[in-house]
């Protein structure tokens, strides 16, 4: 394999980096993970990624190069910092595709928000396959929304389309993003709802291990269910707005699938006129490692 | 003026019916208007429509015929029903392209949802032009959005893309599409909210009549602002899943523009992270004729 099918692809997430080297239709050769002992600071979480990445290209023997890379993150990656991304210290200062270049000159580079990325790495090779709206939803420590249309993601006029962790939760709802509030991630995605099951319960307990829990316990089970009913309802409401084909769910609470997805069938069966598919996402882990290759092979 | 340059388009809403020949930019040359007489059957209002336009042709000396005729009406219009209209009794079993083209063969037919068609409308010649993403809201009886992506209506995989009117209310909600409710039309919608206004107030109250009344009646007040508080949510978790440039609204509501305008900005700064415009559409009563001219166009 010549340095012209070669794609590198670098997802930073909140607590670890993920640096794959795949092939053009999106299979991973070698891939590394490192933590990003996030509280020294952004930038060198940046530089041991990029140090860590042609590290993996000499391991591959890769000697002939690479054609593009791609690099996701949380938020919305601009020249000279990255919108919407809190839940990683000091990454909003951050010029991301500079210090990319600077390591990397010479080939495409294309930067991107992670979950916008792996929906696209659903339509091309995964769980949205020839699906046309085609709605990925990621469910974890974030909550957000990709679509896409014809095959294209709907960037929005500021590349914020699909940032439902925003969304408000009643009519008297009066935090929202002005004041620093995402009421909807707050309220179910994995922190927030760790948070509320760890008070309940009287000790540290993750989100995932709050739904085993809710099989036998009434109390974690009922913090389930009214989560699942709010989740549900926006998940349904969107779909009214989009009438999408499939909608493909991703992320770390779909782990626990065996609950969360009979739940959103049901609830887009009582409300959207035609319901749609719902199925859990192909890729898991490497969801967004994939979108980052599968942003990257527009810049190839 | 030649044939080639003349449109005509067919807005059935329900209650009256518009006909208005066109040209290519949009201006209407000469209109009409009849009553849809609905509880004589959905047939009826057809033919006489149809009638109506071919006197209007004569009428206006257009002897050389016209290039496309485009029809609109609530609801998506397939070949043999039309769905998702029933507000208009036996709409929906109307097979409404084969009954244009029996009266007017040889010219391009298209046919259509009427919020859709008055969405392209206003974004060829009225608020919404050069934005994208753009949306049109359309605050009447019914209560519906459409969205343009590039200047393409986002039709959705079944047509049905921005129904909003069925959109959940609340987590516990267990009524919606599949139990024949609409929940945010009949809690916001013109009906809805003059129905309510009625009981109120112990005496027929329309949507608009309510509105003012808000100026000076406590009662009337605490509705009118549940009902924004209500509606100003559903546009902004709307606003924060597609990211518009800017957002135009139509529909009868629009005509208290003074009291819907500033809810609806207050709430998107609140709580979208890129607020979007947000607008007055530019055509009022004529918003659907013109999308129908509008959608005949491409099939000019």
């Amino acid at each position: 394999m010549t340095g012209e099918d070669l794609i590198l692809g670098i997802d930073f997430g909140g607590t670890k980096v993920a640096i794959g080297l795949a092939d053009r239709t999106g299979n991973l050769l070698a891939t590394r993970r490192l933590d990003t002992d996030a509280h020294a600071g952004a930038e060198q979480v940046v530089s041991r990624a990029l140090a860590a990445a042609r590290k993996l290209l000499a391991d591959e023997g890769a000697t002939d190069g690479f054609t593009a890379i791609g690099v996701v993150s949380p938020g919305i990656v601009l020249e000279d910092r990255i919108l919407l991304a809190p839940n990683v210290p000091g990454w909003e200062e951050l010029r991301l595709r500079e210090l990319v270049a600077a390591e990397f000159g010479g080939v495409g580079i294309e930067v991107g928000t992670d979950a916008k990325a792996a929906a696209l790495a659903e339509w091309r090779w995964g769980a949205l396959a020839d699906t046309d709206p085609a709605v990925f939803l990621s469910l974890g420590t974030g909550i957000a929304a990709a679509v896409l249309v014809g095959g294209r993601l709907l960037a929005g006029a500021n590349g914020a389309a699909g940032e439902i962790g925003y969304n408000l939760l009643s009519p008297q709802d009066t935090d929202g993003f002005a004041s620093g509030a995402a009421p909807l991630e707050e309220a179910v995605g994995g922190r927030g709802l760790g948070g509320r099951a760890s008070v309940l319960l009287g000790r540290p307990v993750t989100a995932g291990e709050l739904f085993a829990l809710a099989r036998e316990n009434a109390q974690a089970k009922e913090l389930v269910s009214a989560a699942l009913d709010e989740l549900s309802m926006h998940v349904a409401n969107l779909a009214i707005a989009l009438d999408p084909q499939r909608i493909a769910v991703g992320g770390g609470l779909v782990r626990s699938a065996d609950v969360l997805l009979p739940a959103l069938r049901e609830r887009l069966a009582q409300a959207v006129p035609f319901p749609p598919e719902l199925v859990s996402a192909k890729f898991d882990q490497d969801a967004s490692l994939l979108g980052a290759i599968a942003i990257a092979l527009d810049a190839a």
